[in-house]
């Protein structure tokens, strides 16, 4: 079902997601604009512009108001890039692949119907910074990379492969095949053990559900192994924002492989001084 | 310089936000809003209504287009209140007095300068699920608890205690001299310790920095202790969401804590099947 529709340009806007995609993939931007004003540019989007002439684009002034009418409102802070439409891969076990010819321990993030675009952009930005080799998302009842995903990932779409799949339970089981470990994210008290006692040391794929909703049945039936993040909390129906408890479970992962490759963990290398 | 425009009434939506109120402040509750329509309420909201009329509250039906307008576009999922100005705490030690008192170990999150309102909610949400003692925030240069963040926060502004104070460093002092030490969330190669080397099970105030600018010289010097998430990405100046960063901080608080109360940690109970 693919038509010329799909070709349409994309607009990418906000220093940081800009930044990324002149970095990461300049060849996929038609334009770039910036804000036209009496005041002298950031020193932020100055060197923006200078990577882009590096680049060999040619960075076009435009008013702030026709910015925000390309953006519709978006915060924009001075630089709107339009570009092709989103590349996503297709093949959850290329970045699989790639991660283990590298020499890492592949760890993937499944999102089972994030719908919301800060989430999802924010999910991406913690995936990347944390080491994540891609995420996997799918193609119907969630969110997909728009301007406002890419804005909240502060770019970080440019930087991890995000893969889109028409089935995600297919996904997950071509993963599984490939030597992955599946672990659910669920709610407390639905069966999960406490997160730090789960050995995350392994090929990983984190899946969780999307805001309110949490896994679908059969998506958390493929799973092999349940979490929980403990909560303490008096709220009723308490639970973590889905972004948020995708930045644990990714340091998690992170924390156990940091104290398997330093073996002489724990010492606070410095003795505070107070109280 | 308190007057009467202090008094002016504050609008709360959203399905969590409006039970929250509810259950743990219905006396701040002026008016109570459910959206009339052709469709029945969903479960959801009639569940808050019973709610409601419980703790003495006649909601009353309105037009979508006057909650649209009320919430100014919010999302309100046909439920708004409107309730008197937002009640801050203003003595830190308060929540901290309480939490000793309770046997607790304190736990505090203190803001500097966190200008969004949807991560400001968020960290509100992660604090009170993760069951931090009060959230202590400046009066200038920051969010402050608006509809938006109240939305965000999906109603945790309701549980946890949010102190708000003329001058943040004035605070942190008293929070230390009472026995708290204080944990800077710095950015990776500025001098902290993996998170996960820094022992938490103590009095703690976790301080991090606004979106961008992170903590303020004065405030970073204030501190006792360093920390920093590692992060493994090749994204140029790459950092976590400063909302994502305090879950992550206050998971380890808790992990900490959960493995020193049970002192036979780390064997999973069951062991995965697969591959």
């Amino acid at each position: 079902m693919k038509t010329q529709a799909s070709l349409a340009s994309q607009v990418v806007y906000g220093v940081h997601a800009v930044r990324e995609l002149i970095e990461q993939r300049p060849t996929e931007i038609q334009s770039l604009f910036y804000a036209l004003g009496s005041e002298t540019p950031s020193d932020a989007i100055a060197r923006v512009l200078a990577a882009a002439q590096q680049a060999g684009l040619r960075p076009v002034g435009k008013s702030k108001s026709e910015l925000n009418r390309l953006t519709q409102g978006g915060v924009h802070q001075g630089l709107v890039a339009l570009c092709g439409e989103f590349q996503y891969e297709t093949d959850p076990l290329v970045p699989v692949l790639r991660a283990q010819e590298a020499g890492r321990t592949p760890l993937v993030l499944i999102l089972d119907g994030v719908t919301d675009p800060q989430n999802l952009g924010a999910l991406i930005r913690s995936a990347c910074v944390l080491g994540a080799d891609a995420v996997v998302l799918p193609q119907d009842r969630s969110a997909q990379v728009t301007a406002a995903t890419i804005k909240a990932s502060a770019g970080a779409t440019a930087s991890v492969p995000i893969v889109k799949v028409p089935n995600l339970v297919r996904a997950m089981e071509v993963l599984k095949e490939s030597g992955l470990w599946l672990l659910a994210a669920v709610a407390p008290g639905q069966g999960g053990q406490p997160l730090w006692q789960v050995d995350l040391n392994l090929p990983l794929g984190i899946v969780l559900g999307g805001e309110g909703k949490g896994l679908r049945p059969l998506v958390r039936k493929t799973c092999d192994l349940r979490a929980e993040i403990p909560m303490l909390s008096g709220l009723h129906g308490a639970s973590l924002n889905v972004s948020a408890a995708g930045a644990v479970l990714l340091y998690e992962c992170l924390r156990q492989k940091g104290l398997s490759q330093s073996q002489s963990p724990s010492q606070p290398e410095a003795s505070p001084t107070n109280p």
